[in-house]
């Protein structure tokens, strides 16, 4: 039984407005919402597919994760979230296969169980796992 | 009425048998199958999710877009493929927004249409539209 889904894919960008011209103005796709999180020093935006989501970041310093990460690679593509039914027995699995984890325990954020797994594990992706809602 | 969805996120890798430890071994998605496409000096691997797949590329050779892909900016995500409705007034929402399009008009592949549109207009990401199947 197959149950993991991508819940979203993230995607650092220099500017909201101009990545909007694309996802939202010419997709057409349905701006979910646009916010500020200060906490985390970026803006967010969020772009509707039937499936999943795209989650536009702009970092609001120079400080961030994000912010390193744009002034190195470039605006792209930064992270996939794949739910899973339980992330901690999921965490162990990959532990006990030799995957190399950020978070070995899941961190929480907006009651939302999450953890991330280092990109040398994955073939270059920075990969999210969220705990599946219960319905 | 929001008919978009992603069908694939396309990774570039130098090596399937130690991504596939994460993604098939580790994360325990199904493998739904591997072989190599050498019209385009690619080895490829599909894994399975719920509502889309991973499909993780590897070069054959030094020539190819994705083998210079991977010299240039190492592994990682490659692109995003979202399904569309009709991809013929898709690209020409998108070219009348002012986004540049790799793909002007359709192509095709394995009887499906495709289009590619360029990362400088969606904030970074190569993004392919694929033309929905008909059920």
């Amino acid at each position: 039984m197959n149950e993991m889904r991508i819940n979203h894919l993230a995607v650092v960008v220099d500017d909201l407005d101009s990545a909007l011209v694309f996802w939202r103005d010419g997709l057409g796709l349905p701006l979910g919402g646009r916010e500020d999180v200060p906490a985390e020093a970026v803006e967010v935006a969020f772009l509707e597919l039937e499936n999943a989501h795209i989650e536009l970041v702009r970092p609001a310093d120079d400080e961030s994760g994000v912010a390193k990460y744009l002034a190195k690679r470039g605006a792209g593509m930064h992270h996939v979230c794949i739910e899973v039914d339980d992330i901690h027995a999921k965490l162990k699995q990959l532990a006990e296969a030799g995957v190399e984890l950020i978070n070995e325990t899941p961190r929480e954020r907006d009651g939302r169980l999450y953890a991330f797994v280092h990109p040398k594990s994955t073939g270059g992706v920075l990969v999210e796992l969220y705990q599946r809602s219960v319905a």
